[in-house]
């Protein structure tokens, strides 16, 4: 049977089962992405992270890299290499496995002062007219409102008359408040009750998080999240926009509207379970949404060109995006609910770290703070009332899983946090399940106790003769973290421990080049505020001991948990807020790292643990146990 | 063969011969209608006009009303009235076809003083980004255009990014500058031209007029009228908004936009034979329309439930139509063309009648001037800068030739002018062709003279012994104007005089009352401004004799043609005068006739030639020959 044959082939996976159909010579991860089937992908199908492993039954050709023969023939398989040569079967196994959703971070910060939502409801009751108050119709109702320039829609032009009449000059109206003025958005009978519900979304490179929050009262209603489905074109926004020019940004766009319609369902589920509503009902109540992002997944979002993000001198279509529609962006919500998007400021600087400040209250305050945004980028940002600087420093995903052998994100089975004896390791993991792999926090609380019980040296290093859970691995040594009978060790290599050395130094380097750029030092910092659901998790005395947060009393740090979700739910209910956002992005300047000199400088003085320059650490050389 | 079988009936129409296919039953207007034949209709279907007679050769039922056996006999039969009973030849007459246009009057009064038409296209040169000079795409063209509130589609935005490096920064931009905000319409490579088109439409309750104006240099390229297909649905706005009652308004809306887009077509047809263009390429470059209308012939256009204005209160959906686009209302021109509607002020002083006060200049004038729009309404206003005044009269449709019984709109073979000397009648017809019927200025000029010879008494009615043209007819008398063998005679009846008295008296009595409520006189009129394609051809001292205007010396009248036309042109070129139009609007008083008891008593002493205070017509009185 040839390769190439054109017959559709079924696959079928497990657990499920779900199946797909496809031709000859496609690849299995593009057979699980037709059948729905979440594969995790760090790399993007490039084969070169080796975490869609699957076990196949059936013909195939391809996807071997980096499997012993063994594997091989237990059918192992790299899911987005092996090419479906017939019927198959395909069963994922629980560590390539994306079925449990990050645990919802809630987030700290500021509230909105008043509530003056993106969509306002309200009842008129008018006077009827007469031959001596013969205003038209839509004057009646815009000078009732005190809005004559309401923008109004002929089609709810055309259903005024009859209404106004039908209801006794008694109706509720729906007020869209957008940046380019106010649009009438709504229009029903004042005797039917007004629905006034918006959803804040955070679309991050790798999670999406969406709250319902009941407008009319400004509480959050539910809450889900979900991995955005777009990790099967890449893992960050560089492989994401190079999917875009290979493959076209429709994919990609599809791909996030589908997250986030997935999650808007669920919260309308969620919603209607509690009010026993009728099912099926709830699209047309969700009044206005709001987004917070960065620059790549806005413009995805909008399906606006990317690629000039990608390339010098990185210039985004947009950084203020238009107001725009629900049925206009394909969001399942009321057709005209208005869509607003937190502005940004520039490619690698976007709206998700203006919610970021807006929630931390940074640009308010009289002394200097700086705020850091882990994820899949690491974004700082300095400043105080008068002004504010940021930059991206390209972290890597380190943190979040990628570039560690045993990395994970922060999810269900992740180690999370690591105490080290002289005897013995422990470990916890998040919903205290087998472990499967090490998120950030967990690899942070490792490296820093290695480090302090001479396990590492300053380089990061494995001193091969230090404890028995050290052995050699491929060139190199690992640390055995975790072992248990039938499933496959947990390890730390050389070559992880380096990668995350790299994502450190270079947050750290971001950080000391804003304050080098002001002529200002880590201690003239009143607060660091650490946004990013990572944050949560990690401790901070091992944070400092590697390098990756400054070396200062621990009260000046602020855990803000998923700040661009707080902040941009802040923009849904405040139209001060959606000001200040942009009176932010229009106050901060953006310096570019890719070109900076003192970057580098600062980035090589930091590849050390904790840093080349000890006297910067002081605490750390003095705590060393 | 039964009137109700059910087959389709071919009805062929001459001259053409243009065919339809009907069922039985159906009438040979709705057969006309259908085929797209234009047959004259005064009642809008209801048989009492007897202006759609049609020479049918075949089995049809009904439409005998008002004809002698002998007509009958030969097939004439009412259009409106005869029932298809089967396959159908329909000759349709000189006198009932509706294919000559009304002589387009070329307007006067004022010019816009300054060009910022409602789209406006510009050339931008743009600087290319920098890592230095790093703004995104949109805020670089929102910049470079001093707008920062510049309202932009999502399609638009989504091919920014492409065709700024394409074109090199290079790009034309429209604008439509609309009340509700400026708006990105198009964007082009900087090296095409820029066609900026735009239309004004003057939408007459009888007869449509568009202009094709070039918008980059304020000169109109070109000029074409239609009778409003909706005149098949009855004569006047009442009549209109019955039919869309009882069976539906989409008809109508259907029927001005096909009028309209009509007019489109043959002006770009026109515009494109001057200047060579490859035709079907011209709907693209219409950028925006204006539109001046009455209160009803705007709600129609644009869809908006009608039937308010007919009842006490009498309350239009809107006075302030909202921006739209010409996708949005179905007017053939770029989809996103700004669509502008001059405002009205009430259900019956609407855009058109603040349109003529906009040529006119009466709101600008130190001293009290007034004007009158004779149509199918007779609307009058009266003010200066500081405060106007308006009502509309329901003169009636006696000028345009309605309620006459060989009256007929100024259109070719209409008598438009009378000459009476001791011996003999002399008359003229527009475009000096074969007399066909007489209009509103031929009336006038007949009636003023007969009155003056003493044919006809102060109340109108004529005398039996005065003349050998005077006949009896009917009940009453009648005086032959033009006979010509083998041709139906043109003659005038009491009826029709009293018709034309009674529109004229309600026109007066409306200038009298506005002076009486702000307590002038007709003598403190600097000026009179006559607006309307009648106001044309009118003789002054005629009009005086019987009393339609008022004794003032000659120079104070001043005809202003088309002015609905001219005063909606000069909204489409300039802006100032859009925000002209609402002011005029806002300072305007309606007063509401129909409660009116002084409008009442004016009326009644304005039923005589010129009118019961003889006091009030010196000049009349002198003159009298």
């Amino acid at each position: 049977m040839g390769i190439l044959s054109i017959m559709g082939r079924k696959v079928t996976f497990f657990p499920g089962p779900v199946t797909a159909e496809v031709r000859d010579g496609e690849t299995v991860l593009e057979a699980a992405v037709q059948a729905g089937v979440q594969v995790n992908s760090v790399c993007g199908g490039k084969g070169s992270c080796g975490k869609c492993l699957v076990i196949v039954d059936g013909p195939t050709e391809g996807g071997r890299h980096g499997l012993s023969d063994e594997e091989y023939r237990r059918g192992y398989r790299l899911a987005c290499q092996a090419m479906v040569g017939g019927d198959l079967s395909v069963f994922i196994p629980e560590e390539s496995q994306v079925n449990e959703h990050q645990i919802l971070a809630s987030y700290h910060g500021r509230e909105a002062a008043e509530l003056s939502p993106l969509t306002e409801g309200l009842r008129l009751d008018l006077a009827a007219p007469t031959m001596d108050d013969n205003q038209a119709d839509l004057e009646r109702v815009t000078c009732a409102l005190g809005l004559p320039g309401l923008k109004v829609p002929l089609p709810l032009l055309r259903v005024l008359p009859d209404l106004l009449r039908d209801s006794g000059w008694r109706v509720n109206v729906m007020l869209a408040r957008e940046a380019s003025g106010d649009r009438l958005m709504m229009l029903n009978n004042g005797s039917r009750d007004i629905m006034n519900y918006g959803i804040a979304v955070d679309i991050g490179t790798t999670t999406v998080v969406a709250e319902l929050v009941d407008l009319g009262t400004g509480r959050t209603v539910a809450q889900a999240s979900d991995y955005n489905r777009q990790l099967v074109c890449g893992e960050d926004v560089l492989s994401r926009i190079a999917y875009a020019e290979e493959k076209g940004l429709a994919r990609l766009t599809e791909l996030v509207l589908d997250t986030i319609n997935g999650l808007i369902a669920q919260l309308c589920a969620e919603r209607d379970k509690r009010r026993r509503y009728h099912p099926g009902t709830c699209d047309d109540d969700i009044a206005s949404i709001a987004i917070g992002g960065n620059t790549t997944m806005v413009h995805m979002l909008l399906g606006l060109e990317p690629k000039n993000i990608r390339y010098s001198p990185y210039i985004p279509a947009v950084n203020f995006p238009p107001s725009c529609t629900a049925a206009e962006v394909g969001l399942r919500a009321h057709p005209d609910a208005p869509v607003y998007c937190v502005p940004g400021r520039a490619s690698y600087v976007g709206g998700d770290i203006t919610a970021d400040i807006l929630l931390s209250g940074l640009h308010l305050g009289e002394g200097l703070s700086m705020l850091i945004d882990v994820g899949t980028n690491g974004e700082v940002v300095l400043g105080n009332k008068d002004w504010i600087i940021g930059c991206s420093t390209s972290a890597g995903p380190a943190f979040e899983g990628g570039e560690v052998s045993c990395g994970m994100r922060a999810m269900g089975g992740a180690i999370d946090s690591v105490r080290m004896t002289e005897y013995d390791v422990s470990i916890t993991t998040i919903g205290s399940s087998r472990p499967r792999g090490i998120c950030g926090s967990g690899l942070i609380d490792l490296i820093a106790q290695m480090f302090e019980r001479g396990l590492l040296d300053k380089k990061g290093r494995i001193d091969s003769a230090s404890s028995e859970r050290v052995r050699a691995s491929g060139g190199g040594m690992e640390f055995l973290v975790h072992s248990e009978a039938g499933r496959k060790d947990i390890a730390v290599t050389d070559d992880d421990i380096a990668n995350v050395i790299r994502t450190k130094a270079a947050i750290y380097a971001g950080c000391s080049v804003l304050l080098q750029t002001v002529e200002r030092k880590f201690t003239d910092l009143e607060k660091v505020y650490i946004a990013g659901g990572f944050g949560n998790y990690i401790n901070i005395d091992n944070a400092r001991t590697v390098g990756l947060l400054p070396d200062l009393p621990k009260e000046r740090f602020e855990f803000l948990g998923n700040a661009s979700l707080g902040g941009t739910r802040l923009c849904l209910l405040s139209s001060s807020m959606r000001k200040e956002a942009a009176e932010v992005v229009r106050s901060m300047t953006y310096l570019d790292l890719s070109s900076s000199p003192a970057f580098f400088d600062q980035y090589s003085s930091a590849l050390f643990l904790p840093h080349t320059d000890q006297e910067r650490f002081p605490s750390v050389r003095a705590g060393r146990r």
